[in-house]
């Protein structure tokens, strides 16, 4: 039994948590950039909230609005720009994975004469500002994590980086920040951290805790499968979603994730498809190709989740994440040879070559 | 749901794992004083490979071994004046529950001018020293939670402290050191390690994250209890009884503790009864007494542990912990009277009141 195991995030979980320790805020100073996306903060009604506890408690704060999704180097450059004027004490994110990784980026670049590109040496001679996240997906986990993963147009590719300096300092885990998420897009995210929880417990670098965290955010999934198919989603299957991810975050903090995440970003890069998405379309043929050197654990993952069979897990995917996205031969050749590149292609428990991916892409998309 | 959830101790888990990951030492500076017991520093081999891994990598050291069984102000106080004559960057805890809440209160001493006594104020201007804890017994927790707790002789009782600054920064857990352990105080501090997990899960500060964990280091105990009964342990055994008083710190990180705890601190201060062998004898009665108001949560434990029902857990514990204590009338009203006015006796499942109390302690030691 060896592992190393940390949570160093602060994590407050439940409806009007962030009211309920207001004071958490003040903590880390009297003047805050919030940097979020164009509508989730909005949408979600989370901004509105930090606002309000923010100008109640004589905290001054300036918003940085325009994160993209899956930000780029470019983006985060403006953000630096913002964070070096404004010089805050602290740095809230909210919405999706793209403005808290986005956020803890901005963090570093605020107290570092880097350049973005730099950030992927993953080496900051100061501390980042304090980050506190406020997610309104239940999906990335990035509230928890160490992880920054930002699109490289330049490799046409995301990249990421994260060190322990990284994880935010407190996460407010608030399921009505979720509901006014669509349908679509609350299953997507669930995908990406079922897909967490599973490559997690699948990889290579998995440790008997994180195995047990895994195969409870899995068995959560299995709860919510039903509502998840049927796209409704009341208040508690919401607050459920997003204990799972933060259970799944949990998980990759130590395990990271694996070859389904180094394969679906060339979906989401070259084909737009959304990031959990492309993650839940590849799983099925992920578990096929890995059954034989996983089996046992990929029974458990049957077992927890309530999934009769790997070809079942087929039939539901199809069915919750269709797609019209078919890849030619250039593509797939091209994908491949992309994600073959990737580290975490390595952690993975059959060891997968080229022919491997190329044969996960095709059975995933073209069949 | 709602919960606040953090583990803010990197933990290390597995043999040699101080060999493995001696780099977080020199983090940490380049003068250690090292605070341990007469004797389970040097008998458990930890405190020689601490020190080869200080010498090697030049780290200057001192060692206060003079840290009592459940330590008192006097004793702290000693520490202190070691501390700031040796002013050092960090201190390492060796030992059981007692060196390792011994260290984090020097650790507060070395940083702010106060005397022990003011410690149970729980406020300090400057944080703490950063604490490495190498624990020597699998049951305290102490190694991965803010709680110090140190026996008072004006109150004739013991008294804890501890806050988002007392945590250690570092635990290393490994078996090995576990190993000179005689088996009763391998079975006294697995019971303390047991009580954890079941008074975090049974008290009102109890939540959904903390009983997930709670549950796994009672499945564990259960996996453990046939070892502890024939008082044989194999590494594997001793492994999982260190990681179950992990999983168990984690809980009672949260929680707290609550009457088991209470009232089991008169039973060591008075008739010297060890504290997990206290919280030990004390436990069927507690689940007895409160088996009405928790009797979902108390069936759950006898399913996770193995144990078939509540009077055979009586049976199991009279074996396992034997004792020819009995205590007067007068004895059990006095340690009542010191329980019922603990704070953590309010967070229990059944309201007790001073009656409940005398009865706990006189089926539990008398009958």
């Amino acid at each position: 039994m060896n592992f190393t195991f940390q949570s160093k995030t602060k994590t407050f979980m439940g409806s009007k948590c962030i009211f309920n320790n207001k004071n958490e805020f003040l903590k880390l100073g009297k003047k805050a950039l919030i940097v979020t996306g164009k509508s989730s903060g909005l949408k979600s009604g989370a901004l509105i909230d930090v606002k309000k506890i923010l100008s109640d408690n004589g905290i001054v704060y300036e918003i940085f609005d325009s994160i993209e999704n899956n930000p780029s180097i470019e983006n985060i450059n403006d953000g630096k720009t913002i964070v070096k004027i404004f010089s805050p004490n602290f740095i809230i994110g909210i919405g999706g994975g793209s403005p808290l990784d986005a956020a803890k980026a901005i963090a570093v670049l605020a107290t570092n004469d880097i350049e973005p590109i730099d950030l992927f040496d993953n080496v900051f001679l100061n501390k980042p500002l304090p980050v506190v996240a406020i997610p309104t997906t239940a999906g990335t986990g990035s509230e928890v994590t160490q992880y920054v993963i930002l699109t490289r147009h330049d490799l046409k590719n995301k990249k990421s980086f994260g060190n322990e300096f990284t994880f935010p300092v407190i996460a407010f885990l608030d399921y009505n920040y979720t509901k006014s998420l669509n349908s679509e897009l609350t299953i997507f995210t669930a995908m990406d951290a079922f897909s967490h929880s599973v490559e997690g417990y699948l990889g290579n670098r998995s440790t008997v805790i994180c195995d047990f965290i895994a195969l409870e955010a899995m068995k959560i999934f299995g709860e919510c499968l039903q509502s998840l198919q049927n796209a409704v989603f009341n208040d508690v299957i919401r607050e459920k979603l997003l204990y799972m991810s933060y259970l799944a975050g949990l998980v990759i903090i130590h395990t990271g994730t694996t070859s389904v995440h180094s394969i679906g970003y060339s979906l989401t890069y070259f084909k737009n498809i959304q990031h959990g998405q492309a993650n839940g379309i590849l799983l099925p043929e992920y578990l096929k190709i890995n059954y034989e050197y996983a089996t046992e654990k990929i029974n458990k993952i049957l077992v927890a989740t309530g999934i009769c069979s790997l070809d079942n897990f087929s039939t539901i995917i199809g069915k919750l994440l269709p797609t019209n996205v078919s890849l030619s031969k250039e593509e797939i050749e091209l994908y491949a040879s992309i994600a073959v590149e990737q580290r975490s292609i390595s952690v993975n428990p059959r060891p997968l070559n080229k022919e491997d991916i190329k044969l996960i892409l095709s059975k995933s998309l073209n069949d």
